[in-house]
């Protein structure tokens, strides 16, 4: 009955693992959309469940995500949803229902949230994962990429997390990647037998994701695969050195990887990959992205481009705690309030909602505790003042306050306690 | 393909109706993190999907909700799971499976997030809604009661939403409701013929629901059933009087209704709605809670107290939106860049990036427009200022500054850009 949904996990207020403590996905929160901002891109929200059809045809239906990844199910009028397995697939479909498409462009939205996908666990990977991700619509400057993967950049450097590089390669327009599929099928043919199963499967479908395999008979086939340099058309060639050069300007910490491909297939051109290493994890990648130009179409919409990325905050969260990144406490309580009988509880309510209205956080007892079990707790919760209401108090309407970091305990009328604490506290 | 999927909506940057702009969701969710932390409820975020069981124990079987509305699938190991139609249960199963009530008490939580109920759609009632909760687990102490009460009421004091009022009512022990469960089913009975179909399923199931109908016939006739006040234990109807003491201490704007009812099995003693008046909706409510002793048990831990409150974010919205209270408008752009050619494009990417990093937000343009096109667009965005980049400028090592508000343009050096206009933005 109390057991949680295998590979799913919850966020509490304490936790053994901090990664999974609730102030840490709040500074990993509020840092994204801080820079998300600053680069002008706007928060989109769009529901966790949509008509299978669209990761169908948004997703791929050859990838792995799509295939056997899925939280399908039919509804009550027997139309199938799927619970979000990624976040582009349903921004686009936001993108071109809402047509912004005819809206001036280009459009920049980011998004953060589960997504949901049934995979073996995994240090890092769970089967409710959340997501930070951005997209931009409408341009096809080469600027955007190299902006889109600096965002990024510029949201791991403001968490502090260390190491992070970024993998690029050009992934080329459909007739590139047409030729260099017929290449690829053609190197791997003759070592057919040898593959790993899936690496079989897809040797005619998707014959790039091969190499990709984490299988070391066919990681080491694959090393002597053709490069997609050689059958990218000069375009984007000089699309890559413009993005490449992007990144020199803003102090990228890039390397080309002309192996690098995508677990999805609408990606054309740009592709990346942010890599910082977790021990334990078995990868390193936690995040990544590209151009996905015909998207947009796929979905309905008009033919126009598009560039984001998604990052995965488990995996940054757990970066971040093994590089004992200091985070930021959650906030102390100001007040406590210290009763004894009936009468001291009534009039306790009336100040702790004076000091809660005037912005205080404040707090008293209720299992009454004796004074010395009272004060425990006010020690427990860090208090900054502690404030005695006691009968003689109560028959004079004054309250003794004692600052917990100075000592000094001082008797003050009720009505002056909001001001009291909060000139003190200012101090 | 560009379908949402019914009953859901997308939140976006803008949109004819002003309650599903994002900038409006962050308003709300702001300010009740900021509220409920100073009545020291703490954060917790469960799943959104939990094992089926889970909500037919903790919802209850007899429930709509469990009955009728839950999106429920088998996973791909054939158990059982459901999108959470409400939050209390999941956030029992945490307090219970991590053993929360081992710790000293009370707890103190709150949660936020999407909920998934297939109802037939109506004004304010989505398939996808979203919920603010707080649970207090681990006191009977009337105080609480009161207090969870006061921080509904003081989230929407510091919204600006007016008119809220409380409903309240004591629904008994279970000893008490079997009793007044009795007399209701005699005085129905008689009528039975000529209550509404659901009304009759429900006549010796769970005969308070019937109270709760919305057929004109069955809402005549219940005007004559029995109070619950007359089955009531001393203890109970002390526990009434108690908090509405504490509702009087706090300046709590409420009724009694001793024809309160709320649609989940769960609650014992003290039960309670949120009422505002949102034209075109059927219904006022906007929340409701209550005290759900026996909770915590039915989930597999102790015999240990809870209360709490979930309150429908749609409702709150398309309330503020009807009383047009004002939300804080989203943070205008700092900086618009206007660049010429590809020297001063690359030039404007190190420069953006400068600004971006110092905290300032900074665009420029993807289109390759002219000079006027990007002034129109820096208008638009209602840029505090243009910096205007061209030829001769960069062979000078200097940028145009306009101050938008001011009219005032400056050539400032490109090593002083960020120090300039984060002066003369703070004058």
């Amino acid at each position: 009955m109390s057991r949680i949904v295998k590979g799913m996990f919850d966020v509490m207020p304490k936790d053994e693992e901090k990664w999974r403590q609730v102030q840490w996905w709040r500074f990993v929160e509020s840092t994204a959309r801080d820079v998300a901002e600053r680069f002008r891109f706007q928060e989109v929200r769009t529901p966790l469940v949509e008509y299978t059809e669209l990761f169908e045809r948004g997703v791929g239906n050859t990838t792995d995500i799509v295939e056997k990844e899925m939280y399908t199910f039919t509804d009550r009028a027997g139309r199938s949803i799927s619970l979000r397995p990624e976040g582009t697939a349903g921004i686009v479909r936001s993108f071109v229902g809402h047509k912004v498409y005819a809206q001036p462009q280009p459009t920049k939205w980011f998004y953060m949230g589960p997504m949901y996908r049934y995979e073996r666990q995994q240090i890092g990977r769970y089967r409710q994962f959340h997501q930070l991700g951005v997209e931009a619509f409408g341009s096809f400057d080469p600027a955007l990429d190299a902006e889109v993967i600096a965002l990024g950049m510029q949201f791991f450097e403001e968490l502090g997390l260390k190491g992070v590089q970024v993998e690029i390669n050009n992934v080329g327009d459909p007739e590139s990647r047409a030729r260099y599929f017929e290449a690829l099928i053609a190197y791997f043919e003759p070592y057919k037998e040898e593959l790993a199963e899936d690496a079989q499967n897809r040797l005619y479908r998707n014959p790039m994701r091969i190499l990709d395999s984490k299988d070391p008979r066919t990681k080491e086939i694959a090393k002597g695969a053709p490069s997609i340099l050689d059958y990218l058309s000069e375009e984007s060639l000089a699309n890559l050195e413009a993005v490449k050069q992007y990144l020199d300007i803003l102090g990228v910490n890039y390397v080309q990887n002309d192996r690098l491909v995508r677990g999805l297939d609408y990606y054309t051109q740009i592709a990346f990959e942010y890599m910082v290493d977790i021990p334990g994890a078995q990868a390193s990648t936690i995040g990544g992205g590209g151009r996905y130009n015909g998207l947009v179409q796929e979905v309905g919409g008009p033919d126009m481009p598009g560039v984001g990325f998604g990052i995965g905050l488990e995996r940054v969260l757990l970066a971040l705690e093994e590089q004992q990144v200091a985070v930021p406490e959650p906030g102390r309580l100001d007040c406590y309030m210290i009763t004894f009988d009936q009468a001291t509880k009534r009039k306790s309510m009336q100040l702790l909602a004076e000091l809660r209205r005037a912005g205080l956080s404040a707090e008293r007892d209720y299992l009454d505790r004796k004074m010395k079990a009272q004060m425990k707790v006010a020690d427990r919760e860090q208090a900054r003042f502690v404030a005695i209401l006691g009968e003689d108090e109560l028959a004079q309407n004054l309250i003794q306050v004692k600052n917990m970091e100075t000592g000094t305990q001082v008797a003050v009328p009720f009505d002056q306690l909001v001001t009291y604490i909060q000139t003190e506290k200012g101090r």
